[in-house]
């Protein structure tokens, strides 16, 4: 079922590729809507859990659908804007949160271990920070490159779901950077407090989002270049990944802002290459849920995190968990002896 | 630490015991809040889960706060008004359920065992439907004060935490009646599909509902009250069960629209009842939203649900476990060497 894939040596390559993205199952797609209707239970009672199933079946070409493997995956990166001043921590928090995630101390290693997931770093140059995008492209087309493939490679095969996060100093503003270039608006829609950064400091964030778009607007000719200018290693490994996922047949749990934004990338190159993606949670970051809207995507949970790392796609593996149970595990109408609606009422 | 409580014998004696309800442990909830800003991340930047851990250690009495032993209780009942139409599905469908849980074929059945709770069921007299309300008060004095005391027998002792959900054919036109009972506004504004009846059959519905409060406001002289002329035995065995939980620091979490609108008399009665309480899903039944919002309390999930069976409540015990994990087992700044906030910023 997977098809072969030209190697990815240039960006030319990743755009080829983004041309000629697998659709989904459609049968393992009726397959699952046709079970949920057995299930016992009134029609559409499980609400999102069955939307999730249908999805799910769509997207990993089977039904029953599988849960034993989730991976999540971090992705970290250091980012040369972050000399501007635009975060509330230093750059050297990117390398020593790498560690407390290796070290299990991080939110995302209790929730992985919690709900049975593989948790994978992947740390991306850390020493060498991405150029500052108010100067000079974020990166070289070779180093966007590298980064794509790091996140391509990071999608283990056998994975039933992928969870990708990040972690890097400064990406906020790199986030609200890409969607500024991408979706336009005025760049204070695209930019928030990150780890906690107000007023003034928050103002001069807005300063630099627009000051990159401004600069590099007239030099990128489509989506993967706005990536390649404004954006950052962690964020086109996470590209890479959410397209390395789709050709392995493995369905995406998008986290907060900033892996949206880079999934967005995706998206505005080639509309439904995110189909296979479902947001987990919207930030308390206030333009992750402008994004979604411009996504036309709803997130499944809204509990005012902000904190990246993959926490909100770990905690909503939980409910793709709870519906698998339910789709896999309940009784139908024929195995019990449960009655069906009443016949002389107009039931949908 | 637990309170001497009265035996419960006449509905006078449940009103005395709303009147002297435990209160939360401030010293418990203080050191959660103190713990979660010592932990590896930008201050809140866990949002509501934070929010849920100050209320777990504040109920509880504890800190860390603990989630070994989560019960899940479905209470059963059938209603007389069942008979005038105002279900997609026969009365004998409780009972049928019941055998459902049972057997383990249920959606709850599933999600209990993916997020390891305990389910128990406790099926109310099924073969005594409660009286039709239109006609007559749904329960006698002794027959309220029995159904509140299976409530309250209910709940184990050492239960962390406490999912109170339902299944009873015709309950969504009970809460509905409580709903109007004791909060007014239109009926239709608190009357919805159920199971799934729509057009004439819902406004019948809704007709169904004005007209028992219409009998029996001139009668009734509390939200107690209230419970025991529109109620039903599984209504009143939830309203039992969420005070001896809150007797036994056991928090709560509430499942949809008729759970709800059972707990609802209590915070009717006493403000401050159900501050032990969280409404873990907003359902797809759109009174439930209203009803929330009367409340004051924002529901944990909104996934379209509309089971009851407490799937929903299930479902955010699965949250519940993640914040947990995340209170109980990052490291904090302490522990691991990673740089706080900037010291020459603004930041909260």
């Amino acid at each position: 079922m997977l098809q072969a894939v030209q190697p990815v040596r240039t960006l030319d390559d990743f755009r080829a590729l983004l041309k000629t993205l697998p659709g989904p199952d459609h049968a393992a797609r009726s397959r699952a809507v046709a079970h949920e209707s057995n299930l016992i239970k009134p029609p559409g009672a499980l609400g999102r859990l069955e939307d999730l199933m249908a999805w799910l079946c769509a997207w990993q070409g089977r039904q029953p659908p599988r849960l034993d493997y989730p991976t999540v995956v971090v992705f970290a990166g250091n980012h040369g804007v972050a000399t501007l001043g635009v975060s509330a921590y230093p750059a050297a928090v990117t390398a020593q949160m790498v560690d407390n995630f290796r070290a299990g101390g991080a939110a995302v290693n209790q929730l992985c271990r919690t709900f049975g997931a593989t948790l994978l770093v992947r740390a991306i140059d850390l020493e060498r920070p991405t150029a500052n995008f108010v100067h000079t492209p974020a990166m070289t087309e070779d180093e966007c490159v590298a980064a794509l493939l790091e996140g391509m490679a990071a999608v283990p095969a056998g994975s039933d779901v992928l969870c990708v996060g990040e972690m890097g100093i400064a990406n906020t503003t790199v986030a609200a950077t890409i969607c500024h270039g991408l979706f336009g608006g005025a760049a204070d829609t695209w930019t928030g407090p990150g780890t906690g950064i107000v007023g003034e400091q928050l103002a001069a964030k807005a300063q630099v989002v627009a000051r990159a778009v401004s600069l590099h607007r007239p030099a990128w000719r489509d989506a993967v270049d706005v990536l390649r200018y404004v954006g950052g290693r962690e964020l086109a490994a996470i590209a890479g990944a959410v397209i390395a996922a789709r050709l392995k047949r493995v369905p995406v749990l998008l986290d907060g802002y900033v892996c949206t934004a880079a999934a967005a990338v995706l998206e505005a190159f080639t509309t439904g290459a995110l189909d296979h993606c479902v947001i987990a949670h919207v930030s308390a970051e206030p333009a992750h849920r402008h994004l979604c809207d411009r996504l036309g995507k709803r997130p499944l949970l809204d509990l005012s995190l902000r904190l990246g790392e993959a926490s909100g796609a770990a905690l909503a593996l939980a409910l793709l968990q709870g519906a698998i149970a339910c789709h896999n595990g309940m009784a139908t109408f024929g195995d019990a002896s449960v009655s069906g609606p009443c016949q002389n009422q107009n039931v949908p």
